[in-house]
């Protein structure tokens, strides 16, 4: 058989098993022993710093030439300010409670066996990224920090800076006396590598894709092994007839104009037709500089805003623009989002307890928020900690996922001799 | 595209968006409710007693005449006694704690924002199943219970019968007020219907296969959903140098040969090379009737202990036979369970708690146990109450797999008006 695979399989099948054997030594490692190969990485990195920095002017002009956009230049670009970000953040990650071990639940049975169930890292873990080479790093510390081997699979454009960034946090890590193997770098650029890890059912345990729409649709759409990601965040905030308008206008101009690029910036402002104050929210959007669009009765409200089509219901704009719709209180907006959510965020504003948690149940989201900004949707801010991502699917894990999406668990039962009747 | 569709798969999508609509009503229906639907469930199916026997005579003859074994026809045969029995599980799934709503964790972030992560169903579950009828009753139960709704696939030799339990407890279920369509079966017996339900990914939430190792191979093979399943069940008992001997004995013969059939049975023993007592274990085992297949040097030990071969260390019995080998010490152990274990359940027999912990910490399988028989590796053993499963993957729910496995969770984020720096 394995004389007959492709290359690139063959390729990602040998650095899975490599993964695979330095799991299992990992899995086992001492919550210390991990922290202290992190900080070593983290020195390592500011010790190879002029390395570092150099590979990115590498790649810096090479996107240049071949014509990147500046956004997509400043995600590449790397100088000491964000290296030293890039340091400090692998010296928190080092710092955070290892999940390794950590009892979920336990009890003793009638018969006397104890039982508990116990956190496990994962196994092997592919992280499919673009152009930002801090996620070599991010997602490889993550990953080691939880017991988990690491395949990192960034994008071509960064490569340069990649390889110098995870040299340096390997040499950092076999310091400690860990496996170089417990993170390890796809070397080659080609396209194919790619679909022969997302074939690598068995192999690798779980996907996650970092990136834009287009990377996570492909991982999600040929993907053997399971995933865990969001495609959108079409995020809505619902304000009810009884919100606060003051709260109301300053959630929802923060949630929309904060930072428009995140996933979790709200795309689609729901009001309640009897709210009152609906004319100095739709003012505050527009006076932000936010393109509003709306349903003709919106569009009757401010000369500013734009009529809205079908499709900006379905849309992330991921920029500043904002749909806006009078619904039919609380069950209009529930509608409205069962209909069109992307299952990310959803937020309420109003100061009616009943009718809060009425939407707090009703909406089937990962996250669901009361009188907050959308914009909160982070790990960090959840105090996570970190995040390697925000999943919308239901298994495993849900919104913000972190150390502890990374693990498993194992049953163990302790007896002293008991047979079964 | 709705038109293009082959008509299994027209079929499987309208069952299951019409799951969808049921389980987001089943998801806010109260604990109350659902319990109240499932003793009306149980009183429906003791109602229909007679016709449920009659179905089940026709099920009894067409196998006959199809030459089903005597084996298949047991699984598939329903009297008094086990229909009451249906009926008592149903009414112990009733009153089981409801998962839903249950809070896993909470926070109060420095901000003042309050954070819960709360239980909430998965969605639409896939049961696909073969000859016990009974499974019908169980999974949709357990189903309902959760807040999900189920879409069931019971093997076609069983049809009459699951139509009938199923009628009847959908009887029960809509006379308390919840829709029909919480738990729908499959009356179709073409198998394409098989094929459409595990492709129906983003439909169907999760699948879980409930039959031999054929069915759980195709479904794992085949399906874009989620699967939670086990293929095999090769579980090891490992017998230190530091074990008690009669525990041994007793925990090993138990372990083999209490029900030879079940998934959580023994089929290989591992006997540590210096452990004094190893004759009467092997002597114990042929004794009870099993029959012994060892390495050379086990052959030695009794007449009775035939050759294994190379596949008996990766061979799932089920039945009345167990491979027997020395290994030195525990890391021996833990070296042959690495190469040969499905990842189900192992033991450690021993008296040393520094090796059993070794062994435990060790052991990457969902259930590692200490002194105590394997086929104690069942929910209801575990205190589940119920169990719809024993899944050996790695992602979202690991070993038996009961209420708390066939839910998610949402994240509920509670504010007084923050917004994000």
């Amino acid at each position: 058989m394995h004389g007959t695979l492709d290359p690139s399989t063959q390729l990602m099948n040998d650095m899975a098993h490599r993964a695979r054997a330095a799991a299992t030594r990992l899995a086992t490692t001492s919550a210390l022993k991990k922290s202290a190969a992190l900080l070593a990485a983290a020195k390592a990195i500011r010790a190879d710093k002029g390395v570092i920095l150099a590979a990115n002017q590498v790649d810096m002009s090479a996107g240049k030439k071949a014509g990147l956009t500046a956004a997509l230049l400043d995600r590449l670009s790397v100088d000491f300010g964000r290296l030293e970000s890039v340091a400090v953040a692998v010296e928190n990650i080092a710092g955070l409670r290892d999940p390794v071990g950590m009892v979920i639940d336990q009890s003793v049975r009638p018969n006397g066996l104890h039982l508990s169930r116990v956190r496990v890292p994962l196994g092997v873990i592919g992280i499919i990224y673009e152009s930002r080479p801090n996620v070599t790093v991010d997602a490889g510390a993550l990953c080691l920090k939880s017991g988990n081997a690491a395949i990192l699979r960034g994008g071509s454009e960064a490569v340069n800076t990649s390889r110098a960034l995870h040299a340096a946090m390997i040499r950092g890590i076999v310091a400690e006396g860990l496996p170089a193997d417990v993170i390890q770098l796809v070397q080659s650029t080609d396209r194919a590598i790619v679909g022969a890890m997302l074939k690598a059912n068995g192999l690798i345990d779980i996907i996650i894709p970092r990136g834009g729409k287009a990377l996570v649709a492909r991982v999600q759409d040929e993907a053997r092994v399971p995933v865990l990601a969001h495609l959108d965040g079409i995020c809505h905030t619902y304000v009810d007839a009884k919100a606060d308008p003051v709260k109301a206008r300053e959630i929802v101009v923060n949630a929309k104009m904060r930072r428009t690029g995140v996933c979790g910036a709200m795309e689609t402002l729901l009001i309640d037709r009897t709210f009152t104050a609906a004319a100095s929210i739709i003012a505050a959007l527009a006076d932000t500089g936010c393109e509003v669009r709306g349903t003709p009765e919106i569009c009757a409200i401010d000369p500013r805003v734009k009529a809205a089509d079908a499709s900006d219901w379905d849309t992330e704009y991921l920029d500043a623009i904002c749909s806006i719709a009078f619904v039919d209180g609380v069950n209009g907006a529930l509608a409205h989002i069962a209909a069109h959510s992307s299952a990310h965020t959803e937020a309420i504003i109003t100061e009616d307890m009943a009718t809060a948690e009425a939407f707090l149940a009703g909406v089937d989201s990962a996250i669901v928020m009361w009188n907050a900004s959308t914009q909160f949707a982070d790990g960090g801010e959840f105090g996570l900690g970190a995040e390697i991502g925000i999943a919308t699917g239901r298994l495993h894990a849900r919104g913000p996922v972190a150390l502890e999406g990374l693990t498993t668990y194992k049953w163990l039962v302790r007896g002293n001799g008991q047979v079964r009747p």
